[in-house]
């Protein structure tokens, strides 16, 4: 795995280059998050916080290994986001948080940059890993979404692993659920009607269990070149149910395309769906020849907080360029590429 | 409503410009869609023709009334998406298609374009004007979107006006359903797996009854300079349950931004979905720097004709240009401005 770069040394040191060119151009890359929110050191335990980055690192792993052996974006994309599906501390899969009704009705998306192919689905119930019936949705269907009943169908039909209720409850969203209901909050509205930001996390130790952790998502770059993104979520504490956020949303929550980037998305969905986001970060690189930094800090530094939405995404480019960028206190994430180990991230630099 | 023409042609005449100047920034203006496809004349009898056309004419001015007296886009396009919707005519409230099983699923979406808010719901039954709904999940909510029986839901707590299933049982809607089945076609793939085109209108005079409306849209720029889109569907005939095609996607069927355009989309809504028509089309104004009509161009008779998606999209900028283009045999249309009276459109020019 470390060829390329030998030779990209040689040829630095032949044509008198810097080595930093050799290494801002990766082989192959994956960026990851597990949700954006007002995560500070003092919100988590320092185990909690350990767990957290060992699930981290373990989801990077999953993909690296798919990577580093000529696997596709997709491929590792789709390993990655299983993982922290089936971690209990991320709101997706397992641990997904409850709906207002006291059920988890979990969105997911996924898209191939080399042919813009997408999948998506939302509100669906005991898909133990949503991202896989996204992807099936995306390779297996006539069609690019599907919600609900029709879903779960083609989901049974597909040969979909499922899982019942009692795998997805996990007593500290269980416990968030009770104290939301409690404190009669529901999706509390803030001045534009749009609801306070309850899909990334908002952690507080004083209650014990009350905390809850967004969204996951993966990016990745290829040793072809090619680019994938996609989404998975449980979201928001207490929605109505048929709320549907921006995760299954290809432009919204998700969006790849080999010319640009690709993108995933968290944070408060409604605002993350009026802005477009992903597809709007694309767009500024393709039409308005923004570099990815640039492209992510328009939309999630300026338009976002100026609509106060609040969030963050992770991107990659065809370049190999990665940004992980946030309006928020945190946003859990972790990135890797072939001459750079994985490392794992929580709050602002 | 002529004040500021003929204000504008003393103007034109005092420093000595061309009327064209004047006609070309209308005061106000409204376009519409009854949905595209392979409507050719020898598919549409004398008598089906005309009515559609009345229908048309009749949607534009219910618009009018609003926009004339200072009334808003965004009034004016939910008023004008009623009357569509509740013409047995097209794809949208009474004479949705059928899905595979039988029902009637609805999709709609709403945006203003003055501030981005948004609205949408996918996959509801029962709801006699679903524009309506979208519009209540946009204002009354505090969420974008919203789908299946959670959205039914909230329709009912907001009063929303329902109608049975005999409403939206049409028989010439149900000819199609009983003959597709019998060919056993469902939607059927073609060569990228993502199904032949279902949404737009396939008229088949031969078999009598056996034709299809496509999706209803309209899009508006107010006296205030304000635009607006929206967009309402029954989706594919044979449809899979759980089906989401692009009209309730924010950023593929339905986009509206008073800084560049605003657009409702119809067609094959996989392919909608995949390059986020609606935003892709504002992206190319705001990023690029192109006029409506290009970027339109672009998008409709350049991007998706390369994905074989078909379809088209009618569009309105903040200078009041219009937009109605469209890569199929014919397009269900119409528009009027302050100061050019209502026309219909069927086939290619």
């Amino acid at each position: 795995m470390w060829g390329k770069t030998v030779k990209a040394v040689i040829l630095a040191m032949t044509i008198g280059e810097s080595m930093s060119i050799a290494n801002d151009t990766p082989d192959y890359a994956l960026v990851i998050h597990g949700g954006a929110g007002t995560i500070t050191p003092d919100k988590l335990t320092p185990e909690l916080e350990a767990t957290i980055r060992k699930d981290l690192l373990a989801a990077l792993a999953a993909g690296q290994r798919i990577l580093a052996q000529n696997g596709s974006a997709l491929d590792a994309i789709t390993e990655t986001i299983q993982v922290l599906e089936n971690s209990p501390h991320f709101n997706a899969g397992r641990g997904a948080v409850f709906t207002a009704e006291g059920t988890n009705e979990l969105d997911s998306s996924i898209m191939d940059g080399r042919n813009l192919d997408a999948g998506a689905i939302s509100g669906v119930r005991n898909i133990k890993n949503p991202i896989t019936l996204a992807r099936a949705v995306m390779e297996k269907s006539p069609h690019v979404m599907m919600q609900g009943h029709g879903a779960e169908a083609f989901a049974k039909e597909q040969g979909i692993e499922t899982a019942n209720d009692a795998y997805f409850h996990t007593d500290h969203r269980w416990q968030q659920y009770e104290d939301a209901k409690a404190r009669k909050a529901g999706p509390l509205l803030d001045h534009d009607g749009k609801g306070t930001s309850q899909e990334g996390p908002s952690i507080n130790k004083a209650t014990n269990g009350d905390y809850k952790f967004g969204t996951v998502g993966a990016v990745a770059l290829d040793r072809a070149g090619n680019l994938a993104a996609g989404t998975s979520t449980g979201g928001m504490t207490l929605k109505m149910h048929g709320r549907v956020g921006d995760s299954p949303i290809i432009g919204a929550g998700t969006y790849a395309n080999n010319q640009s980037c690709a993108v995933s998305a968290t944070g408060h969905g409604e605002f993350f769906i009026r802005a477009t986001v992903a597809r709007n970060i694309c767009a500024l690189m393709e039409y308005a020849g923004l570099g990815l930094q640039e492209a992510a800090d328009q939309i999630v530094l300026q338009q976002l907080v100026e609509m106060k939405g609040e969030g963050g995404i992770i991107a990659i480019d065809k370049e190999g360029n990665i940004s992980m960028t946030f309006n928020t206190p945190g946003m859990f994430r972790g990135s890797l590429t072939n001459h750079k180990e994985a490392s794992v991230a929580i709050y602002k630099d």
